[in-house]
């Protein structure tokens, strides 16, 4: 074994920098085993310095990121900061000064993967971030490895924990959900501002990147049709309850079957009880994924927190480092297929429509002419009445988003529909 | 790209041999882009050379398979041949004669995989094996790659589809053993002679392999308790479901609590139904696998199978292919930690134990006072009497494999014992 350690920087010291600083030091011997070489904490780069940080020698901690990552003697750049800068310019300094990057930025990798990748081949340096992407859940090198020699047409996972627990929450105790969000939020799981997570901006972040991978084509955040869970209530899944489903926010990247696109997208979705995704309780992540020759395959894990994202960190550490010794670099990024995004209106799947209409007779007929005049097949409907008003449960075959979103706006205009209580897409059949 | 291509030759042409040869035509361009050099098929070897095999040259059909590893000019030699001999000669000859192996052979790389690691890095060859364990699914490379930087304390999974087939039959039919079995051959799930899968002997090659990667140890075949299948009955389907939980054949590899030791079983048990694993249906597989840092992770899919193998087998050739290319190779075996694998009896768990009993008064207190001279302690008791016939289900805690064998004889000795109808681990918990 080498004796020279590899030295590694660590921009951002927070819940998992400082689980990444204490595994590097609890696990020094098992790292060195499993790298053929030791590694060393060279630096950690923090915004407050006068924070004590148990188990990091202070001479060790800088609030100069930039000259941390320009010493120019460092192997590797651990990037745990989040957001776009410093952390951009941070990384591209340090691909420029010799070292490879290993860094849990979704949104970052999301906005602008293309370019880091380009930076790191540039400098003949590697870019690493399984973290990026549901946590300690081994994803991005099955996905990119294991799966090298397949052809993947779908890929679809629950990718944000916090949404994953509230709608558990509210499909097992029938809460609401603002009850839920505040369960969620008082436990810990939610931020005081949950936007990014209920809105499904962190999923599509996860999405973009997933999609690239899975499709080896280039798929920015922008690309990501997005739309949040907020406005799921405890009457959609009393409705999905009925249909033998639950709900669940989806991240769903999918090839079309000509081929020559793909669709990314967050939303959430009914799906079936027996599909393994609808058993993904309280904050735990799961993706599913589809190929032409393995066929379905699940990985399941927790999403978040410092201790899974550490482990996901240090696993592609370990990589890195090894692809040091080796004078080598792993697989790069791989968009050779430069596929066309299609936008939402492509979509095909089907659609759980609750209409509040009149109780009186034709009116079903009226409803049913309006899907049949926009091309979207009923598979079924369920009426209910009640003093004058009813209500109309409509399951469609498979129809594209843009159908339905012409037949939705028609239906809207007949007087006998006095309004559309939900519209849900069905996922996982 | 490179222009001049890396040339495979592939042991074996049955069902996972003629899928790797298909998708390596039918993808060949992605396989080209993904690797950086275009990879041509440069020969076959199989048993009898008169059998029309579709898609392939008939003058790279050979039944000289040594002749063709000594050829000199191959990058990968893809071994899907299965057995020991002549499998383990060719694959060293192979390595000696300057190719890597991709090998999907469990039996193989279980018994000697010590012995073919120590050929592939005394002559800088790779050997990739991820189609050896659990098919399609990505586990070996999460596992020694993706959790290379945590710490893995346990492995549990149901590694074998033919097995999972009959046990999901049984549990959701109440089919005895026998008739779901009958079943599963005529449905093809089951070989004509089932005892590999049913007796456990293919899970416990592939708790062999596992175990090792898992703890960077050394582990090998006769190192794994095995425990069959064939005598589960309905009944104790019917105990389980009182518990709330099912019975799958399960590989669990352990570390011991004192971190000094590991041990390796293959047997069936009853796991609860909130588990992960209790969900898995069919013949397919599943991997659970609980570590210091990520938490608990599943891996799911497709065990067997010629399109998943292959697939498996495919994203071994595209990583040992980059690797050539890089003039690196990738991380062979770990088993620096050197780890004693403890005996059975050391194993510890908890039991659900049926006894037929004579149903008199003291036969309880009889009964208990065994399990406490041997210090097994008692969870729950149920007691259920008829015609002067009695039974009593005994669940412990956790205890030694050796103390509740040891209770076991003691009570297979008291007069009112009539009979031990059935001792059953219980994991999961």
């Amino acid at each position: 074994m080498r004796t020279r350690p590899l030295k590694v920087a660590l921009l951002g010291c927070g819940v998992v920098g400082s689980e990444v600083a204490r595994i590097m030091t609890t696990h020094a011997d098992d790292l060195a085993a499993r790298i053929g070489a030791p590694v060393e904490l060279a630096g950690v780069a923090v915004r407050r310095s006068s924070k004590v940080r148990e188990g990091i020698a202070p001479e060790l901690v800088t609030t100069d990121a930039t000259a941390l990552v320009k010493r120019g003697d460092l192997d590797v750049v651990v990037e745990v900061i989040g957001g776009i800068e410093p952390a951009r310019t941070l990384i591209t300094t340090a691909f420029e000064h010799g070292a490879s990057v290993v860094s849990a930025n979704k949104a970052l990798l999301a906005q602008d993967g293309a370019a880091l990748h380009a930076a790191a081949d540039e400098h003949g340096r590697d870019l690493y971030y399984e973290a990026a992407v549901a946590g300690a859940i081994p994803l991005i090198r099955p996905l990119r490895e294991s799966l090298a020699g397949d052809k993947i047409n779908r890929v679809m996972g629950i990718v944000n924990g916090t949404t994953n627990f509230i709608l558990d929450k509210m499909d097992s105790t029938g809460a609401g959900y603002q009850e839920a969000l505040d369960e969620a939020t008082a436990l810990g799981y939610a931020e005081a501002d949950p936007t990014a997570d209920v809105e499904g901006f962190d999923a599509a972040a996860k999405a973009a990147i997933l999609a690239g991978i899975a499709f080896h084509t280039r798929v920015r955040l922008d690309d990501v049709y997005r739309e949040g869970m907020t406005e799921v209530t405890a009457a959609d899944f009393a409705s999905a309850k009925e249909m033998g489903c639950t709900i669940k926010l989806l991240a769903i990247c999918e090839r079309a079957a000509d081929g020559g696109s793909v669709t990314a997208r967050v939303h959430p979705a009914m799906i079936p009880l027996s599909h393994p995704l609808a058993s993904v309780r309280g904050a735990y992540n799961a993706v599913f994924v589809e190929s032409d020759a393995a066929g379905q395959l699940m990985f399941y894990g927790p999403g978040a927190g410092g201790a899974p994202t550490a482990s996901a960190v240090l696993g592609d550490l370990v990589a890195v480092c090894r692809n040091k010794l080796n004078g080598a670099t792993g697989p790069g990024e791989s968009a050779y297929a430069a596929l066309r995004v299609s936008p939402m209106g492509d979509v095909v799947t089907r659609y759980h429509i609750s209409l509040d209409v009149a109780d009186k007779p034709g009116v079903l007929a009226q409803v049913a002419t309006v899907f049949a005049e926009h091309g979207v097949s009923i598979d079924t409907v369920r009426q209910q009445g009640k003093d004058g008003e009813a209500s109309l449960v409509v399951v469609t075959h498979r129809a594209s988003d843009a159908s339905l979103t012409g037949t939705v706006e028609a239906l809207r205009s007949l007087d006998t529909v006095r309004g559309v209580a939900s519209i849900m897409r069905v996922e996982g059949e």
